[in-house]
């Protein structure tokens, strides 16, 4: 039988009632792209694990022991999701974190989404929810996700990929389950994460690629009037922005040549 | 045996590791405090689990349901505590919510804390970590609480007992488990808690009691020089506060009075 989940190495699809993952949404969490055995984005993931787990002082497990794990739930699959989970694990009632944690993993293969996406573009709407400043937790792929949750739930035309999220100060921050880029004047810019939202591992692989590029803070005024916007993720790569609400967009140069670049990277065709 | 943990009804201790709690941290809780078999506070819980769950968009239970399940868990404990978890269950990846969702539900019973607190009154200090302002999320007991767990990792030595957030502003919001009323000028006053904080049902209490209470906003300088301070918890009733930081307090005759009310109440000799 092919094991498509692994709680803390065993096969099994249940965890404690009583871990802090669920009482306090006390852990963390990536999404990574399995593409024929391999996760091109794997180290990115790896290091922004690394980066929670020492703001959240959460135990991590070995990376090489996360690499045989998503494999080998991923094992036949062409394309797959693998979401790795990491908990404080199970503790007494309470806020305190144990001295000694027992952190919980869990190993989980799903199908890959449809990439048909990545050459037509797709459309944005602006969401409703502001997202909250807290720096503490900026950046973060960590289990509170409430805001991600009530955002996403604002729409249901299914001609919506995704929405947009501003902070209280109605700076862009990334959407639901992306980040953002845009070329403003010739230069490409994403928004600063230092106040909220989550910092991707295909954002920071188009940072690493596109060294030019801005990251600072960026109102809703100036993203529309960009000559090109795309979102990037791990899961459906770098997708360009058709339009955002009303204001249409087309695909432009530079999402292009990420496409490309992803391709080069191990990704599939249908992303390029 | 004695049962102490019911999921979704049935005797457990273990949930899907694909639950929406667990994924996302979306849920809400309750801890309710059971003595000899009643939960003085019931109705409280019950209203503010339906606030969340209509804000929340997630089913309940029937409160009648739920109620059996927490004396069932307490049966045969003279001083339990319950939490109750209500999660939107089970769901495919993504943050979108299940259009028709069936939610999870977790009934545990813990032992009641040690009541000694109540009489000398306990010491707070000022955590460093700012609660971010979220106005849809503001008031509820829901599962995102990793704010309360850094803020409650700040800190080691027992004898402070719990430590007061403050919003980005700068505002006295509630404590990591507690909300916090301050005897200000002759007036009785809380935080108003519209875009964070826990609302309590004791806090709620207190309030329908002292109709002539004060909901406001309250910054540090002014608690700390309020005549009488003390926190009130559905687990741990009315605890004079002994001292901020270096700034001491005195027990006063409004706690004392409460502590007297959470007495007729049904709640044990301790607590007053």
């Amino acid at each position: 039988m092919t094991v498509r989940m692994l709680v803390d190495g065993r096969p099994g699809d249940t965890v404690s009632a009583q871990d802090r993952g669920l009482s306090y949404g006390d852990g963390l969490f990536e999404t990574v792209s399995v593409i024929g055995g391999r996760a091109p984005l794997w180290s990115r993931h790896m290091a922004r694990l690394a980066e929670g787990g020492r703001r959240l002082a959460i135990p991590l497990p070995d990376a090489e022991v996360l690499a045989s794990e998503v494999l080998a739930v991923a094992a036949g699959m062409a394309a797959a999701v693998v979401r790795i989970t990491v908990t404080r694990g199970v503790g007494p009632r309470g806020y305190a974190p144990p001295v000694a944690s027992m952190p919980t993993r869990i190993v989980a293969a799903f199908p890959a989404p449809d990439l048909h996406l990545a050459s037509e573009g797709v459309r944005l709407r602006v969401c409703d929810l502001r997202l909250a400043e807290q720096p503490a937790l900026a950046g973060l792929k960590h289990l509170n996700r409430l805001e991600q949750v009530l955002a996403r739930a604002e729409w249901a035309d299914p001609s919506i990929h995704d929405g947009l999220l501003l902070d209280v100060a109605g700076r862009v921050t990334c959407t639901t389950m992306a980040n953002v880029f845009a070329v403003i004047d010739g230069a490409l810019v994403t928004p600063l994460l230092a106040r909220c939202g989550v910092a991707g591992v295909a954002r920071a692989e188009v940072l690493a690629t596109i060294r030019t590029a801005q990251v600072r803070d960026l109102v809703l005024d100036e993203l529309l009037r960009a000559d090109e916007l795309f979102l990037t993720s791990s899961v459906r790569g770098i997708l360009p922005v058709q339009a955002v609400g009303d204001k249409v967009f087309a695909p432009g140069p530079v999402a292009r040549a990420m496409q490309r670049h992803w391709r080069g990277l191990g990704f599939p065709l249908e992303l390029a």
